[in-house]
């Protein structure tokens, strides 16, 4: 992840931190172009050095309605309107902190820019999928891939992957898990008429790493 | 989590494995009672190895509409009626896997042992509510909550916590992460009309992990 963030400064791209996050840019030598946050993860002298180097700070209060990761979003979309976003970070650790990150998408505010936005980490890649046909691209090193409606979905398919599905309708999310890009085929099709869609690329490193 | 397991064994808990999940027991010298999978990431050395031991194997087809996770549950609630049934290792790693398995508590056959379940790794506790007013206890060592409503909800309320939540309503999943009890307090209360919450303990090991 350090080199892929290192890469991006080297490209130009904007670089954000949310709270905390913007420390540990600063530690990669990394210094974010925007910093988002409450910031009462830093410790006092942490937050003063960062403030000098920072060009655009913008402070949340913790009791709020968005989260910083949402605030992030309006943010980069709205004033810097940017055309893809990547966020690192966001899945480890603390579930309630995933699943926050997760479902932002839903928010909506934030929902149109769900073909803009890409959560990562070691192991997994986010991506999001509003209705319509989608065709979904195999990535490199990722051979499975787990798809879910996030909300109501009506007539969601599969095509032209390991395990099919047709037309399925519920107004709960369900995570359809490990299937797999059918061998010599580089994209599958993913197909709904109303919801919002999640698929998550994955691989394998230490199936037992949490135990 | 092995030490858990192993408590778990001497007390003469029922002990299930799921697919890989069975050799790894193996390996930590606990003979799994009950083994459910499709077995395809075990060799079959392996399989013939723990076949020897285990007094109840169901063997699931891996193009099915369960996963072994659910047909899991079934066996556990249904076959053996367990009172209570905790899931290790169902959250890390790979972000399909856990999702799948946070959400087959929506499944309608499962949903009823909601309160039965809990599913736990290093650094989070999860459990499921069904509707009412549920006391919450804090649990040692996790000082955050986070509340989400897997399906549509309505009059979602938190009294009692860091942050309140008043009567929210929606049709879609949300997390309300990152909520704390109240110093010297040892419960909050969870209230809501229809749909099924998680709450989800958890305690910070190491913020940046993921990275």
């Amino acid at each position: 992840m350090p080199e892929e963030l290192k890469k991006a400064k080297q490209n130009g791209d904007l670089i954000i931190g949310v709270d905390r996050g913007s420390l540990l840019l600063m530690q990669m030598k990394i210094k974010p172009d925007l910093m988002v946050g409450d910031y009462d993860s830093l410790k006092q002298n942490e937050l003063a050095k960062i403030e000098k180097e920072v060009a655009d700070i913008r402070y949340s209060n913790p009791v709020k309605d968005l989260t910083d990761s949402e605030l992030m979003l309006q943010y980069a979309f709205k004033d810097y309107q940017v055309d893809e976003l990547t966020i690192f970070g966001a899945t480890g650790g603390r579930l309630d902190h995933f699943l926050v990150n997760l479902l932002m998408i839903l928010n909506p505010e934030i929902k149109q820019f769900a073909r803009q936005l890409t959560l990562i980490d070691c192991q997994n890649i986010i991506k999001f999928y509003l209705p319509g046909l989608n065709r979904i691209n195999k990535i490199a090193g990722f051979p499975y891939f787990g798809v879910m409606n996030l909300e109501a979905v009506s007539e969601l398919s599969i095509c032209g992957a390991r395990y099919q599905l047709k037309k399925y309708t519920s107004n709960v999310p369900k995570m359809f898990s490990s299937n797999e890009f059918l061998p010599k085929k580089k994209e599958f099709s993913l197909s709904f008429r109303k919801g919002l869609v999640a698929v998550i690329f994955s691989k394998d490193v230490n199936r037992f790493q949490s135990i």
